[in-house]
């Protein structure tokens, strides 16, 4: 209802934060990624992976933020992996120049744009089937382009990737018979052995997905073939992936955040990472004698991987994520007040940042910047 | 890898889908909006409201799209709900007069953004907790503004909502010491009921719900206070929210689109709705003999509420949800080839539509037209 005496100020909504806020003054929800943990985890896997002399691609599909990519390629990162093709348009745009999509294409329409993108920096991409060489070469012949070409193998995940050497040798006459095309080597990845929780358990699953990789390397080496490269490995298995003498690179993303899953995880003293990733929520209901209500949900929280778990203060549990609220218990410990901001660690970071559009930075307590999520929605 | 001989394009994602496309050529992932089921969900929800001669406010939590909030008010509805503050800015951008905030805010931030934006267009908020109203009173003084505000009540849910009615009245206390804000009535909401799979079941439940409700009012009465309005129900309890004689105004939002978790309800035959809402995937690889693995995971589809269906298919089980990938059995029957589009109905609408930018609206098999979902992540 307009008042006729106020002139009604431009809809514009305030940001959820300003640079030099303290944290407790961000407005919720809002994720924030504490820089400090960040840049220990970002330099831990860089140092990890140079002791291995094992290169390290980092993924950014786990935070789809292109400043988060640019300070892993300044400490040492060789490029970065994509795990969707329209996914590495706003890395490109940010100047990454080394760009592997860890995954198969299907379609003209994506093929034509990996051409295109293929004019702006260097691209690869994984086949597991004839007809995706292809339309690869078709558009890169086109576009005028040239694209390295990863064969990617099934090593246990059941998913993606041809099955064994005959398989990788037939794609591999198919990709160089196309001058554009280059065939950079294979690609191994098991997502399952990430999130074995015992490290015993998890060494023993790595270890037997590196043996499967070793083995077709083997056979494509009797057929005179050399594997360049050996990409794979993520959070979970990289200190094994390092020391396995398989891989030559690795694609571990989580790892900047340790989100509540992994950090499920047991881990050796050698290479642990940092929770660094919280999302900022507000109590906005008081009335039930057992619980608050906070101001995240489904919306603002991947629950895929498990409820949340409130930082610091160990007697209140995340008990349930509707839409736009959670229910936080307080099982008899201290109640916290209406307003009062509480930090929750994701369950999941990969599909947690794709519900934001940006990071909140802060350090001691206080917002240093404000990072866009930029690849955030880019699924396809 | 730049070639010298052809100069880049411009960096820029080509649309998934442009208007007067087949279906089939729609790049995926893509959400699409089945325009005629759509239209007829939206027109039955009206009549049946119309019917009972109580006001329709749908939610626009589900949606988060100005087009489906308008094409509702133009057959009728009074205006929509939203629940979170940031989520009304762009309805209000676009036009919508009415808006209800069907949840408490807390925080100076956003009761100045409130106020704000109740110069704009009629807005309401529920409170259940004198700081609440306090901040309101304080910010709609400072802006100018006047707010119409509801007080929540608990009725089974236990989440937010004052117990009884006497912390009504409390709270109407401050409420009328306030000349810019003026009580409108209450809102009951019982979230558990909309997902009772039985008929009689969600019956029953509806009917508690709406007798605890009618006693709060009658409390009320014998106290002197008249509610204008009392708001609340979902597309689950819609049809006994309508003739319960209680509520003067209903808030269903799912119904629009009809997801996979309220297609598993059973439904009287009075007021049944129809699947409008699509996930267009296509299958990225058939390497597995028992599976195809497609291009929609977590990041293109809620899973919070089961997995999806695949529409039209009864021999294809999406069994599994990873991050970019889906895993869809065969079941022994015919094998959709590579490449190939298939169409999931989505487990729950409100987080799919919080994971997209663009509702691809289709009509006869072509794309008719393209809607921004221009609240998508706006849960402040």
């Amino acid at each position: 209802m307009t008042a006729a005496s106020a002139p009604p100020l431009p809809l514009v909504l305030p940001p959820a934060a300003r640079i030099g806020d303290p944290v407790a003054e961000v407005d919720t929800p809002a994720l924030l990624l504490e820089l400090d943990a960040f840049e220990r985890n970002v330099a831990r896997m860089q140092a990890a992976a140079d002791a291995h002399g094992v290169a390290l691609r980092p993924h950014a599909k786990a935070h789809k933020c292109p400043q988060i990519a640019l300070a892993q390629i300044a400490q040492g990162a060789v490029g970065i992996c994509c795990q969707k093709l329209s996914e590495a348009l706003p890395f490109v745009q940010a100047g990454v120049q080394d760009i592997h999509i860890s995954n198969e294409i299907v379609g003209s329409t994506k093929a034509a744009l990996l051409a295109q993108l293929a004019l702006h920096a260097r691209f690869s991409v994984c086949v597991d089937h004839a007809d995706q060489v292809t339309a690869l070469a078709a558009a890169t012949a086109a576009a005028g382009s040239r694209l390295d070409v990863f064969v990617e193998i099934n090593i246990g995940q059941e998913r993606c990737g041809v099955s064994d050497a005959d398989a990788v040798l037939r794609l591999l006459e198919r990709i160089s018979a196309r001058g554009q095309l280059h065939f950079r080597g294979l690609q191994a990845y098991h997502g399952a052995v990430q999130h074995l929780r015992g490290h015993a358990d998890r060494r023993a699953a790595a270890q037997r997905a590196a043996a499967r990789t070793a083995a077709v390397i083997q056979a494509l080496a009797q057929a005179g073939v050399a594997c360049p490269v050996v990409t794979g490995g993520g959070s979970g298995s990289v200190e094994f992936d390092l020391s396995s003498g398989v891989y030559t690179e690795v694609q571990p993303g989580s790892y900047v955040f340790m989100d509540g899953d992994y950090g499920r995880n047991e881990y050796a003293a050698a290479l642990r990472f940092e929770h660094s990733l919280f999302l900022a929520t507000r109590v906005m209901s008081v009335e039930r004698a057992d619980r608050v209500v906070v101001d995240a949900g489904l919306k603002s929280l991947a629950v895929d991987s498990g409820l949340p778990t409130v930082w610091g203060e160990p007697s209140l549990e995340y008990a349930a994520a509707n839409d736009e609220h959670g229910l936080v218990l307080t099982h008899g410990g201290t109640r916290p007040a209406l307003g009062q901001q509480l930090l929750l660690v994701p369950g999941h970071c990969d599909p947690t940042l794709n519900l934001h559009d940006e990071l909140v930075c802060v350090r001691d307590g206080f917002v240093e910047d404000l990072w866009p999520i930029s690849a955030r929605g880019l699924s396809r």
